[in-house]
């Protein structure tokens, strides 16, 4: 079969592998659509060097149908899926105590060992959920970013009338404004990107950018002086950071999300002035995904707008990591994967 | 009245100033102790340029007896109180919703406004607490710092059989250890200063030196390879931050009391990769005083081993602010203030 790899710091290629063959307990994927994630970029750069290691297939959001499954399985040849690419240990404190999203060993499936970007995929079957009857494959290949957004929504506690101030308008971003926003929430959106501010504007949310206008102007304005009750950092960088702590409210949360390529640097004393929790959020659980798909299911959100991009497996290089690195105007891009190896 | 004062960067001085005269719901309060603070030191250092003002009198941790009352006072002459030392707007986003301790325009009495290294002080009655029968003046100059850590470890929500790390082994960080083992908290304190260790010990606490000792090694002994439940920053410096982050649990809390000197700096994903809180405290409000205070009144806590030293007032820069620069073994100084001025 064919997959999509990491090659080494910058470096991808596409080459063939020998398809998966499952054992107890797991079930094999044909592959439809896999996404590019933030956490692909960062890997595909090399800024991973501990997990990710040289040939490994990349992509841990993806959907797909059964194409095999081990005996007294839960699932038929055919359904369409999605997965939880968590692989835990059961054994460190996280998995002790049920928080296994927080495994000390996790295994992230495409970034710790082989992942979606490939025809095939085995899954301990456990890790699988249906998609309804409501959820195209495309959608599917969202679950995983949309299970991200549903989880750190639930560690800030949002509720509906809160304020809540999301800084980075990408895929995690926008995903999450849907999410509060159907929680009755009242989103703003800080983004600098253009391509960006048109897409999180034409979605029916307000986007301010603090490159042009007074970013502790605007969150006043919209919060009557009081700052959000809920920040929630989707850039990865420390202005992000540093504007969850100047945009959030006394004793409000500011949810710390994006993965950070550098380290911390802001007052603390910021954090002491106004009481603020700072909590770190990490990847999702099963009541997440049961969560998430129950919001697509039951069409409370239509996540459709976020898809910039449909690219072939063979173009994904060039057309999808490249362009995202480019700047070019996307937020979400997938992957769909060709219904058969010509070459194999 | 003699009193000492802030003189401009690393300067204090004695000197007289008018008795002050109260105003309607003011008390007059004949001071007897004023602890040094690390806020004062803070300020002595010209760290509060904002704030400490050349020639106001520094002091908010003090105790005194009631010298004079406003008409229709509910104290009378002669009782022993201390005070609140919060003066606050009643109108920011914080004093709104009762979070004044949050106050944008906070007044601390002896570092915004003349404090209680003085022979007297004027202040509004509804700060002022009696100390019961079986608080002295000593320890009612200790209710202030006391009222802090009560406030942290409810910002922490300490609860029995957890598992406190303390980051620090001066004032703050002994008593929070004090009223966290009160609760029913496994306590352990990290320091480095022989004295302050061995005072710690004396005081029954389990001390770590981590310039001795592998600090995670010794944490995980503890806690049975979890980390802390709920650690407490008291030192106010970056190393005791990044203490407090790799010593607390999966989903614990850490609380952040220390004033910090410089820029937090630490990798934002431990926070993620645990989703830690990180909560910030701020001083105190009534709730934590009547706390403090029972907490003394019905002899639960033994504030008495932290009072390393007590000094007269005509005394208290030599022996007491640079005593505790030149790193002297000592954990808190009192600066008895005498009952007479001779001069006037």
């Amino acid at each position: 079969m064919k997959a999509l790899y990491y090659a080494g710091p910058n470096k991808l290629g596409v080459k063939h592998y020998r398809k998966p063959e499952i054992g107890p307990g797991e079930v094999l994927i044909k592959v439809a659509f896999t996404g590019i994630c933030g956490t692909d970029m960062l890997a595909y750069h090399g800024g991973m060097p501990k997990r990710v290691k040289p040939s490994v297939i990349l992509g841990h959001e993806f959907s797909g149908t059964i194409q095999n499954v081990a005996e007294g399985s839960q699932f038929q040849v055919g359904e369409q899926v999605t997965v939880e690419p968590l692989l835990t240990c059961g054994d460190c404190p996280g998995c002790k105590i049920g928080e296994y999203n927080l495994c000390n060993r996790l295994n992230l499936i495409g970034i710790d060992s082989d992942g979606g970007m490939a025809q095939y995929i085995k899954v301990p079957e456990t890790k699988v959920y249906r998609l309804g009857p409501s959820i195209s494959l495309e959608i599917g290949a969202l679950i995983e970013p949309l299970a991200v957004c549903v989880h750190l929504l639930n560690k800030g506690k949002v509720s509906a009338n809160q304020k809540v101030l999301i800084v980075g308008g990408g895929p995690i971003g926008i995903i999450t404004a849907l999410v509060a926003r159907q929680k009755g929430a009242e989103v703003i959106i800080s983004e600098i990107n253009p391509f960006r501010i048109r897409i999180g504007m034409e979605m029916g949310f307000d986007v301010i950018d603090p490159s042009m206008q007074d970013f502790q102007e605007q969150i006043n304005e919209r919060t009557n002086g009081r700052g959000a009750d809920v920040s929630v950092e989707a850039t990865g960088t420390n202005i992000g950071l540093v504007s969850c702590i100047e945009g959030t409210c006394v004793q409000g949360t500011a949810v710390i999300a994006g993965l950070p390529k550098k380290n911390a640097d802001f007052d603390t004393y910021r954090i002491i002035a106004k009481e603020l929790n700072l909590v770190g959020t990490r990847v999702y659980k099963q009541e997440d995904y049961i969560e998430a798909i129950e919001l697509l299911n039951h069409r409370k959100i239509d996540v459709t707008p976020i898809i910039s991009r449909v690219v072939p497996l063979d173009d994904a290089i060039g057309k999808g990591f490249e362009a995202i690195d480019s700047g070019e105007d996307v937020i979400k891009i997938l992957i769909s994967i060709p219904d058969e190896d010509e070459n194999q």
